[in-house]
């Protein structure tokens, strides 16, 4: 679980997983940053990361080698709750080092504090 | 779309996202293939992507560079199959490109045939 946590906080991009109620399962990745043992990213109000907003939502990071076969990834699961507080946002806006990654006016906060966290290890062993 | 296929055939990872009804949703790494327009990869009998079998799943394929925000991801949706017949079995094995990211026992093969396929490029003009 520590060491999910230190993985998590050594990449900037990372893909959250939705799946709306009655839409279309979709994955969006994301430049991401974790304040306070909460995955926080910016997305536009109108996206499908924002419609995720209340539910639970999968978040993935991972270092993949693509020969030899050797990396680790983190997957995070909890719901997605929109940062509305003005005082958590400008906080955020201040003390993030993420960018969004896609640039515009991205101008919705959302975090997702993990109620779960797992992660694997992939090493020439394994092969 | 012509684009997407295209750029779905340079890339070897891929992330998976699954979200089993009455289970919590999950994206995993997987190295994967394109035949005959379908996604391909391997996968063990037990894992969270065999069980995702016969239900309807997000594949998305990204390359993201950090800084500036540049990059490209195509998203593919459709219902993942578990490939059964021996013989298509023993030509993907013969004729794709990928091994398992994961090494290991993957036995099964499963395959993804979009029925939505769409993608996005960021570029600097769009920051």
């Amino acid at each position: 679980m520590d060491e999910c946590r230190t993985l998590l906080s050594t990449h900037g991009v990372g893909r959250v997983a939705v799946s709306p109620s009655g839409g279309r399962p979709a994955v969006v990745p994301v430049n991401y940053d974790v304040v306070d043992d909460a995955i926080v990213f910016r997305t536009s109000p109108g996206s499908v990361t924002a419609a995720a907003a209340g539910t639970e939502v999968a978040f993935e990071v991972d270092h993949v080698d693509d020969a030899p076969s050797q990396g680790w990834n983190v997957l995070a699961v909890g719901p997605a709750i929109p940062v509305t507080d003005p005082e958590v946002t400008g906080r955020l806006t201040r003390d993030a080092h993420t960018e969004p990654w896609a640039g515009g006016e991205r101008m919705m906060w959302v975090s997702i504090r993990p109620t779960s966290l797992t992660g694997r290890r992939i090493t020439a062993a394994d092969q």
